[in-house]
């Protein structure tokens, strides 16, 4: 990963996701991953693949910031994350819930959201 | 549970929490669940006991918005939830950290909670 690729990367457009949208290949999802620095793919607890960050903050107010930020991001292209904010830290999970899965869009998110700025 | 019970509850200081404060009992845990409405005691991944609930919103914007008034209430008292955030819904968690469990003071803050108004 280099912070080139992932500005490459969140440079692209997110497409609002469609039930017909693709899901990544494997392959295409190590060479997305590889664009990013500390993002992993997890499941949830229906088996949904689901990229996954958690970002650390020096209290509570700014890791609430932070996700408020992530939610205008969300809000601005209409696809939208799960957000867990605690004392100190965010834990952020991007995937495409029409597709049950993870689509190119949720790595670009994934992109958009590391190049937030508080 | 009735509002009025919640209400009275919601009331109560939320002493800010200490290493030697003490754990309720789980006589204490039906008594003060009985005066909630739809939260209920699960155990976190470390077997920590957590009051949780989830509330329901039209859609992201409102949820997000829900979601900063439990922070600013958090912020009042010095105690902190972990709050989760999505599309529509929010799913909140009180504990006490410092003791690894259960304090009267959450559940107070769960009836504080339910009581916020949008």
């Amino acid at each position: 990963m280099s912070s080139k690729d992932t500005q490459l990367l969140s440079a692209q457009v997110c497409e609002a996701c469609r039930p017909d949208a693709p899901m990544v290949s494997e392959l295409e999802q190590v060479e997305l991953l590889a664009q990013l620095s500390d993002w992993t793919i997890s499941l949830d607890k229906n088996a949904v693949q689901q990229l996954a960050k958690e970002y650390k903050f020096a209290n509570f107010a700014e890791a609430l910031t932070f996700s408020n930020h992530v939610g205008a991001l969300a809000e601005e292209v209409g696809h939208h994350p799960a957000i867990l904010t605690e004392w100190g830290k965010v834990n952020v999970r991007w995937w495409s819930h029409e597709i049950g899965g993870l689509h190119k869009s949720d790595f670009i998110m994934a992109a958009k959201t590391d190049l937030i700025i508080m």
